[in-house]
């Protein structure tokens, strides 16, 4: 199986399913192709949402602002899955979250020729790389003539957040396309609190279980699909509601 | 064959085929991800018109504003077809279509324990509960532990038009992309006045069998590939031009 | 393989395939159903750039803005390709593309009897037919009893620039999603002056190989991944910053 990640809509993504299906025959699944344009950071989020409920997988990830500078391409490999994505953290995060227990993280660096495109190498050096380490064997990565191990990359991790007794500080790691606006605070600060009001930077704010709990049109502080305090309005946009998006502080008071 | 349709735009889906793919390695196909948000009547709409089309399969629908509350999730067994979705109606009218001479519809209750996040019910009970459906194979949820027969759902039907010598009198279902408006009336009503005119809402419309018979951008009434009566542009949005949308009455007089 | 290349957006496309796979179990790929509306012109350039990467397959191509008129439907062979379209020029310069040495391009009418709906010839009569073309073989259309050979058919061909040892001058030929430009001015045109500067439409831009090699939100001339002059802003759209949409002069000097 090798599953496609990456921020560039259509018809691109076309062309490197081409180039892929000329090596392997194997399932190939789209993660998505609308992620959002040249933002490693909400690609990395999303990725460490989605690609842990996979079987083992190629996973081929492009979002990739430095497309065609001397950044490296890289292989990760944890566990059964191996990651192929250009070297600026986008595949960290979840590569620590798919090692299981006694699961060493091994990067190694693509050894491609320049393809004569310097702004393509979805296609040209990505695409052919996932569909060649899918043939290979993901067991097999470390005899690869093509793939050295490396020792100094990219990495990316999201910001901390502080959770006290009278409540929680943290940042907003992505709006989803629904509205929902997710932060790094556990969603543990609130389940204690279902049913009750929180004060979200200062405005009160009902904390509920599920959307529904309010109004339709109401902002409610749930907890989402990922685990974490979500900012939301019942069939509406909790972004615009709260005013708030991506790097935002969020602070939540009981 | 198991196909995928819902509300959720891109990437949440990717979850739920990870999920899938976990417990059987049937064809995917996705239907849409896009249906209107929350939008249950017209999601009812659009599976009517293109699941029929498809040989038999698993079909698992999320469009459920409902998550996290108590509604239940069915599988509804017509033929050789089986959906799981949410019980709020939107897979009644296609159930309907499905329905062959002497085809029963079976609605069975699934009983699952409540998932941690009450906001992805997608990822959680309905996809999990459409792999199950397919390796048990349709013809057996009779005997699956997890699936009560359901007396009690939701049911959902559209509104009928009213024809008469004059006319009709109905109601836009929806519109689609392109901006065609698609109502309720049967599309006889003007199969037989092709080249001449009616009045829509009171103003004089050409009827014609092709968007290409009227000059760009102007206005026609013709028959969809539903077969019902459409308002529409040629090479335009008909939902602009008519300034009608979903709800809307549309009174046609010849 | 059979490939789908539409401008129908969703939900339209599944109905297609549901009549496919009532025929054939081979894999769908899906190219685009994201092309501009009813741009025959666009589709042709984006099928010509992503079609060649593609193993012998199948293509149904749907852009068909004369859909229920007595505009043909065409089956175009070219070596191991078949496409499917309707006779609007749409396949032809991916078929020149496609050509290998020796190959021959041949056009076959599908004769089909006229479907209940005048709208929908994707679902009604492309559909049906690639699969039917599928299951056939590509080698076999010459004695396939619904196909005659074609002679007389819609080309479409793209303007040629004029390049000359001051500079070129061209057209502008699609924006893509990102809104970069593309021109038809080949990138050899360019390639001798990455990092100095030429005029575009009398105004003085850098001449890049990757767009990261200027700041952020800044213009550039690049060579795209079709080989031609693009009009780029790195991290931003092309068509903005330039004020040219397709169709446009692009005239450069060095």
């Amino acid at each position: 199986m090798l599953t496609l990640s990456t921020d560039f809509g259509s018809p691109y993504p076309a062309a490197m399913k081409g180039v892929i299906l000329q090596a392997t025959d194997t399932r190939l699944v789209d993660i998505s192709h609308d992620f959002p344009r040249q933002d490693v950071r909400a690609t990395a989020f999303w990725l460490r949402e989605v690609l842990p409920y996979f079987p083992p997988a190629v996973h081929c990830v492009v979002v990739d602002p430095g497309v065609g500078t001397d950044r490296a391409a890289l292989v990760v490999r944890v566990g059964e899955h191996a990651i192929v994505a250009p070297d600026n953290g986008v595949c960290l995060p979840v590569a620590r979250e798919l090692a299981g227990e006694g699961d060493v993280i091994e990067v190694f660096e693509i050894e491609y020729d320049t393809p004569d495109s310097a702004t393509f190498h979805g296609r040209d050096v990505f695409a052919p790389t996932a569909a060649a380490v899918h043939e290979t064997g993901v067991g097999s990565l470390q005899d690869t003539a093509s793939l050295a191990r490396a020792d100094d990359y990219v990495d990316l991790t999201f910001p901390d957040p502080t959770v006290s007794e009278t409540g929680a500080s943290g940042e907003i790691l992505v709006v989803d396309g629904f509205g929902n606006v997710i932060t790094n605070v556990p969603g543990d600060a609130v389940t204690g609190v279902f049913g009750q009001q929180v004060r979200i930077n200062g405005e009160p704010v009902q904390v509920q279980r599920t959307y529904a709990a309010v109004p339709t049109g109401q902002r409610l502080v749930t907890v989402g699909s990922h685990g974490n305090v979500e900012l939301a309005v019942n069939q509406g946009r909790g972004d615009e509601a709260f005013h708030v998006g991506p790097g935002d502080r969020v602070e939540l008071s009981y």
